[in-house]
């Protein structure tokens, strides 16, 4: 049995990450292969309580930044261990909204905690479960801002109400990610329209991963 | 306005750990100091729901050693920077029940993870708050199983129900690391009757911290 790949989407908000993987699943599906999705955090019992208390609980308004990276890498190491890695070993293949990337550029470069100690825990969460490519949606923070705010009528997480400067740190960091991981990470223009993206990742695929065999 | 002193007390299930800390905080406190009381997990609202998810949740049975050691750290980093940081900064004392050892101890050596990445780990949650004195209370694992057993009546957390050959490891786990930080770390007999287990603990705070002034 030929091991799956493992395909992640990273982006800030309003980035279109939702729509792109969702296109995405759907034309790896209409190939024939069996595609795990999944989401941070989250994704295993553990993992969606974690996500209840990170994002809507209104008593955890005051989770310290070291707390808040503990528990998105608690919720992945579960992910990896128990969904993750025994799809990939089963041949299917995983599309990740979210992964090891978002920690290292939310929390440590947007909260400005420890890189190293950041990468350390990351690696601790993850082990060998890298991702084969990563698709980083990037799109000007301002577009992106007011894109998330049509979205999501009000109703903001703890994330999506950082203020803007926040979200310029969380770009370049994951700018930066990619300079120094351009093998695995594909840098995809998402100021152009929605076609035109799906478009631009089919091709980044192609180029990076090959045709697909079935 | 002084600082306040962080003493910890640790050691495996059946050490006679809660009667004691009972007993050392009475006692600070007739002594005029403010006393605060952590437990781990918990302490916090964000800690308590940890608790509650590594302790009790029957359906997280399957949670991954990664992902224990990981809620273990959010919740004490939590704690570190909500609780016991602020209250030694104003001055009162904190005697908590586990603290950085038991991750180190109970993760690290029981469930054999890489002690380097716990020890980053542990670094990361608790920055610089680090114990003036942890009183380990060591004991026969078969005795303290024994005792555990009695007084749990067939109620059994995750931890206790590990098997006993995993609370050797703890116990060689808390000696090593006893011997490797002996300034920090007092070891205490606890085979003793609890009396005089009080009295010992009570000497080596006096030889360690000296006598208190209020």
């Amino acid at each position: 049995m030929q091991r799956g790949k493992f395909i992640t989407f990273e982006g800030s908000e309003g980035c279109g990450k939702s729509t792109q993987i969702a296109r995405f699943v759907s034309a790896l599906q209409d190939q024939g292969l069996e595609v795990i999705q999944t989401r941070e955090p989250g994704g295993t019992v553990v993992g969606e309580k974690i996500r209840d208390l990170l994002q809507f609980d209104p008593e955890t308004a005051d989770l310290c930044d070291e707390s808040e990276l503990l528990l998105f890498a608690a919720s992945r190491a579960q992910l990896v261990r128990n969904v993750i890695e025994p799809a990939l070993v089963a041949g299917k293949w995983v599309v990740a909204d979210r992964f090891l990337d978002s920690t290292a550029v939310y929390q440590g470069v947007g909260r400005g905690l420890d890189l190293t100690a950041v990468k350390a825990i990351n690696g601790f969460a993850v082990g060998e479960t890298i991702p084969d490519l990563t698709i980083l949606l990037d799109l000007d923070v301002a577009v992106g801002h007011s894109r998330a705010l049509a979205a999501s009528q009000g109703k903001q997480d703890r994330m999506e109400s950082q203020p803007l400067a926040f979200f310029e740190l969380v770009r370049k960091g994951y700018l930066d990610l990619a300079q120094t991981e351009p093998d695995r990470i594909a840098v995809i223009d998402a100021s152009k329209s929605i076609d035109e993206v799906t478009a631009t990742i089919a091709d980044e695929f192609e180029r990076r991963i090959g045709k697909v065999h079935t």
